[in-house]
C-alpha cells in the first residue's frame, strides 16, 4: 500500500506542480490570432489606455489573485524559503479555483524584507484584482498586510490570520446557539499570540465579546507586562484582559467559556478544561496535532470541540472562507476586505447549519458542502456594497449564482 | 457585418481576458485535499527545502514563464502604461500555451525605472523558469535584459529583440538559398535603430555576414558619428559599417543585397530599391504598414519581400520562434537563451521549407505550420546541451515528441 508520503511526491512529480495557465479564447488560424493578438488586440489596449478602470472588463486582472509568500512561516515547517514554499502556493490557487473559480497565481519572493515585498506586489498591482499573503511569518505579516492595504486599491487578505479567524467564529456562533449562550456574556481565553490568533481576538471583538484573554508561552498577556512584548501584544493587550490578570494557562483558563488554542499540541490539558465553566467549547487548532484531542476533551466534560484535523469532527478549514470571500470581493470590485465583509463570511458559513441539524460534532459546515462558497461569496458582495467599498453594484443572488455554476464545471 | 474592432473588444469583454489558471490535480473530496494541500504538500516542500533544485520536479516553475513589460513600448502604441498593456501580455501567454505547451503569466509592472524593474524580476525567480520580457521601450530593454542574463539562472528573452531577428534570419537563410548568395558576401543595410533592429545585426554578424550599415532617421551610423548617438548606436557602430560611410538611406542602400526594415511605413520608396543590387531580397517590418509593399518592390525589381502582416506572402512573425525556444530551453532547463540557440533557431525555422518548395512567396514557414515548434524546441534543446548550458540531458527527439504532443491537445 502506498502511504500519503509517497502519493504526496508522485502527485507533484507526476504532473510537475498542480497548476497550469489555459488560454480562454481558441487560436486555430489566422483570424483567431488577428483578434487574440496583433492587430485586434490594440483595440482593447486603447480602450484601457483611455479609461484605465477598464482593465476589469478585456482582462483577466478582475478574477486574478496573487498569493503572495516569502515561505518564512510555511505550514508547521517554518522558514523554508520561497521555492520550498511554491507547492503550499499552487495548492491555494488549486483551492481559490476548484472552490470559487477565482483565479490565482502563486508569487513566492526571495526576500524576507517589508519594504521590498510591499513595493514588489504593488508594482504588480496592475495585474492582479486582489492580493492574498500566506505564510509570512509574524510579525511582517501585519505590517505588511497593513501597508499594502492602505497603499494599494484591491483587496489584501492575509488567510493565516482572517481566514482562520472567519471559521473559527463561525463555528463558535453555532456552538453558542447549542449551549445558548450570548457573545457579550462569555468569557474567552485564546492561546497563542501568532497572527491567527490575534486576527480571532479581533473578529470576537467585533461579535460583541467583551471578555477575552490572550497567552502566550508566558501566561496572561496584558497592559502594561513588560516580558517578551511587542507591537502587536500591546495592542492586544489594549483590547483584551481589562482587569489586568497575570498567571500561566491554567490558571487563567479557569472559569472560561471558551477556549481558542493556536499554539502547540498537548497545550492544554483535561486538568485545565476540568476548571472551566459548564459547557465548554474549545477551538483546539495547533497541527498536525490539537492543543487536547476531542476524545480527552469530551472526556473532561467539553461540549463542544472543533480541531483543525480532516479526521475529527468540527474542522476548521481555511477553505470555507477565502474562496468565497475573494470571489464576493472580485464580483462587487472591492477595494477592501473589511471587518464587515468578515463578519458576513462568518455569519454565512454558520447559517448554513439549521438548528435541527445543529449538534456537538456539527457546527461547521464541511468543506465540500457545495453551498458554502456561494453564500459566503453572497453575503461578502452584500456586506461590501453596504459598507461602501465596492465599485459595483451587483445583485448577492446572481453572485451565488455565477458561484454556483463556476463551481459546478 | 462585425468588424475587426467590435469583434476584438467582444472577445476580449465576453471572456474578462483571455487567460484563466487550471487545476492540474483534482481535489474532490478530503483524501484529494490531504495530497494536493495540507498534510500531504508538506512532503514536497521538505523535499525542496533539502534540495532546492528539486522545485523543478513537483513545482510549475520548470514550465512557467513570466510576461514582464513595463507598458512603455506596446506595439505600434508607445507607452500606453501597465495596465493597457495586460492584453498583450495575456496574448503572449495565450500563444505560448497554444503554440508550444508554455505555460506563462503576465506580470505588467507599474514602473519604468530599470533598477526597479530588474529587482522585481529577481525576487520573483522562485516562482519561474524563465523570463520572456516584452514591449520594454529601449535603451532599458538593452539593460534589463543584460542585467538579469548576468544576475539570475534563468533564461531571459527579450522577445521583441531576439524573436524578430531569429524568424527574419530564417527567411534571410532561404532567400539567400534562392538568389544564390552566401551571407559571407552579402551587403546587408538595416533601416531603424530599435530593439529588433540592432539584434537582428548582431544575429547576421553571428552567421558571418561582414558587410552591415545600419541606418538611422539621420542615416547610417557610423564609429565616431557625434550626433543622435547613444550606448547602443555605439556597439552598432563598432561592428557595422567598416568603411565609415556617411549618408542619409537613399545613397547607402544603393548597391546593397539585403534591405531591413523596422522602421516606419513607407521608408523605402522604389526609386532607392532600384538602386539595390540584382536579385534584391527585402524585409520590410514597420507595423502595420510596410517599408514598402510587396506590390511595388516587385515591380522594382525585388526578388523576395517579407513583411511583418499577415495578409502578405512571408510573414515574419515571432510566434515561429518564441514558444518552441522557450520550449527547448525549459525541457533541459538551460540557465541561458545564448547566440548559438538562437543561430538554431533560425536554421530550424529555414530547414522546414526544402528546396523543391522553396519560392520568391515562401521563404519563411507559415505560423501555424505544425513543424515549428517541435523542430525548434528540439534545436534549441541540442543546442544547449552543445554549449553547456543545459542542466539535464535530453534526446532532442523526445523534446520534439513532447512539443508535438502538447501543441495537438
Amino acid at each position: 500500500m502506498v502511504n500519503l508520503r509517497d502519493e504526496a511526491l508522485q502527485l507533484h512529480k507526476g504532473n510537475q506542480g498542480k497548476l497550469a495557465v489555459q488560454s480562454k479564447v481558441p487560436v486555430r488560424n489566422t483570424k483567431d490570432l488577428s483578434l487574440a493578438y496583433s492587430p485586434g488586440v490594440a483595440e482593447p489596449c486603447i480602450e484601457i489606455y483611455e479609461r484605465r478602470d477598464l482593465v476589469y472588463d478585456y482582462t483577466m486582472k478582475g478574477n486574478m489573485v496573487a498569493v503572495v509568500s516569502d515561505g518564512t512561516a510555511v505550514l508547521g515547517l517554518g522558514n523554508i524559503g520561497p521555492e520550498a514554499a511554491l507547492p503550499v502556493m499552487e495548492g491555494k490557487s488549486v483551492l481559490f479555483k476548484t472552490f470559487a473559480g477565482v483565479d490565482s497565481f502563486p508569487i513566492c519572493l526571495a526576500t524576507n524584507d517589508v519594504d521590498e515585498i510591499v513595493r514588489t506586489v504593488k508594482l504588480m498591482e496592475p495585474t492582479f484584482g486582489g492580493i492574498n499573503l500566506e505564510d509570512i511569518a509574524a510579525p511582517n505579516c501585519f505590517i505588511i498586510e497593513e501597508r499594502l492595504k492602505n497603499e494599494t486599491n484591491i483587496p489584501v487578505f492575509h488567510d493565516d490570520q482572517h481566514g482562520t479567524a472567519i471559521v473559527t467564529v463561525a463555528g463558535l456562533i453555532n456552538a453558542l446557539k447549542l449551549v445558548g449562550k450570548l457573545f457579550s456574556e462569555i468569557k474567552v481565553v485564546a492561546n497563542g499570540a501568532g497572527a491567527a490568533g490575534i486576527a480571532i481576538i479581533k473578529l470576537l471583538h467585533s461579535f460583541g465579546v467583551r471578555d477575552i484573554i490572550m497567552c502566550d508561552s508566558r501566561g496572561a498577556i496584558f497592559e502594561g507586562r513588560t516580558y517578551r512584548m511587542n507591537a502587536v501584544k500591546e495592542e492586544v493587550a489594549k483590547i483584551t484582559n481589562r482587569d489586568k490578570l497575570e498567571g500561566k494557562l491554567d490558571a487563567i483558563v479557569a472559569g472560561a467559556d471558551v477556549f481558542i488554542g493556536v499554539s502547540v499540541g498537548g497545550a492544554l490539558t483535561k486538568e485545565m478544561v476540568a476548571k472551566m465553566n459548564d459547557d465548554a467549547i474549545i477551538f483546539a487548532m495547533a497541527n498536525p496535532n490539537p492543543e487536547i484531542t476531542p476524545a480527552d476533551a469530551k472526556e473532561a466534560g467539553v461540549k463542544v470541540i472543533g480541531t483543525g484535523r480532516s479526521d475529527y469532527p468540527n474542522q476548521v478549514n481555511n477553505v470555507l472562507a477565502f474562496p468565497g470571500i475573494f470571489r464576493g470581493a472580485l464580483d462587487v470590485r472591492a477595494t477592501k476586505i473589511n471587518e464587515k465583509m468578515k463578519v458576513a463570511a462568518a455569519e454565512a458559513i454558520a447559517s448554513l447549519i439549521s438548528e435541527a441539524e445543529l449538534h456537538d460534532d456539527y457546527v461547521i459546515p464541511a468543506p465540500f458542502d457545495p453551498r458554502v462558497a456561494p453564500i459566503v461569496a453572497a453575503s461578502v458582495a452584500k456586506a461590501a456594497m453596504e459598507t461602501g467599498v465596492a465599485r459595483l453594484e451587483v445583485d448577492p443572488e446572481i453572485v451565488a449564482e455565477r458561484t454556483r455554476k463556476l463551481t459546478s464545471q
